[in-house]
């Protein structure tokens, strides 16, 4: 693996900055400084690195870096953007799914670019870099190839992406993902209520994603919904009278996969 | 491993059959008669095992066996439940999630039972049992520590779950597991459009999964909707407008997971 060995600066030290610091580090850069609006969560990111220091000023002028690295809450980008002061010139990339690239448009005097990880992440949970697809953007073609060889050295898996796809990219991944975290936690409140392990279920549904990622997953449907079975349907409806919005999510989703099926 | 060494006949050579027999026989047991109404679908499975005859005859009183295992579709058990006949006081056990025990009430000469393993066959994909939960259910003494021998002779992981259990664990396993399904069938089809891979989710939708049963997933959601990001949400809906059931989809469990972060 290339190891390009830049100076590199993050500005955010939440989930993402928590766990692409070290990494980049790991990787053979050099994180020369953590910003957060929070100096003491600025520090515990530090702390973690070798040389970073931690810093709460956003005139980051004097701190010359190769890359300045976003990683922070969508809804903070463009307020930390009209704030910031970067070095003439700087290459500034975010690491958001939803941010497009003329959010950099109210800085001209950088060239801005994005750096997303398509992954979930929170402090708890270990990440493997090596299998997380990076998704990159820059108009500038010298600020491509720094974050193509930054995200390089990082994962096996980068792709470029354009604003226009990576918000196509998003939605898809609000319904594999948000929406499935969220049908699993009704799952997991049925099974609890029922007095059973939810961990019952875990085989099943591990080999439910392996399928759906082995082909077109609308033609490896199961279940009483795409069998039209109507008695176990209206079974299931009856058990969760109770619980109008399950219900609802329940016959709606039910409804769909038969549209499907109906189709193919 | 025990190996008990049962003679086992099972009826239904479908997705479940085409892989419980041949494990069977890895286990010690002695898969001696599989039955299918298609003698030729019987013949293809029987053709993978040492020593056991095809037929598609339901009088199976000179088939002496110590355990008849139904692994046939939902909607064909009750027609084959009163076509069989099987010697008297058989053990006869069913392999469905749905299906009460009371089923086997028409047939009073036998002692029934549920041998459901939870997971999700088919054909093509090879599943280690090992992993796979076994719910068992009888209501003779014997007859449960028969089906207890022959599924930790399968898996490690056997329990007695009774009817009503199992209806709620079904239930919560269409929520996991086939509504999940539908959701990635959604973003498959989102991507495609997009032209862009469907394997790009695989490692968010592998980490989503792993978060989920590593505690409440309601405690980990994450997106557009639990942040109550009305810009993204609003985005998205309009890029789904041409897709009218996708898009009540998503405008529904978007709302369910606001109520849950209402709650907590």
């Amino acid at each position: 693996m290339e190891k390009p060995g830049y100076e590199i600066a993050i500005l955010g030290a939440g989930n993402v900055a928590w766990h692409l610091a070290p990494a980049l580090e790991t990787a053979g850069h050099t994180v020369s400084c953590i910003y957060s609006r929070s100096l003491e969560h600025a520090q515990a990111l530090a702390g973690k690195l070798t040389s970073a220091r931690a810093t709460n000023n956003l005139d980051l002028t004097s701190e010359a870096a190769d890359l300045y690295i976003l990683a922070v809450k969508d809804a903070a980008l463009t307020e930390l953007l009209a704030e910031a002061r970067f070095p003439e010139n700087s290459l500034v990339a975010h690491t958001s799914g939803t941010q497009p690239l003329s959010v950099f448009k109210a800085n001209p005097g950088i060239r801005g670019g994005v750096f997303y990880p398509l992954q979930t992440f929170s402090k708890q949970t270990l990440v493997d870099f090596k299998e997380i697809p990076f998704c990159l953007e820059c108009a500038d073609e010298n600020g491509m190839l720094l974050l193509q060889k930054t995200a390089r050295s990082l994962s096996n898996q980068v792709s470029e992406v354009s604003s226009e796809q990576r918000k196509i990219l998003h939605l898809a991944a609000v319904f594999a993902s948000n929406f499935t975290n969220h049908l699993l936690g009704i799952s997991h409140k049925i099974m609890k209520e029922g007095q059973l392990n939810f961990d019952l279920l875990q085989p099943l549904v591990t080999q439910t994603i392996a399928k759906a990622f082995g082909q077109d997953p609308f033609s490896v449907q199961t279940g009483p919904a795409v069998r039209f079975d109507e008695n176990t349907i209206q079974t299931q409806l009856k058990a969760l009278e109770n619980q109008v919005t399950y219900r609802e999510i329940y016959e709606l989703i039910s409804r769909s996969i038969q549209q499907q099926a109906s189709k193919s």
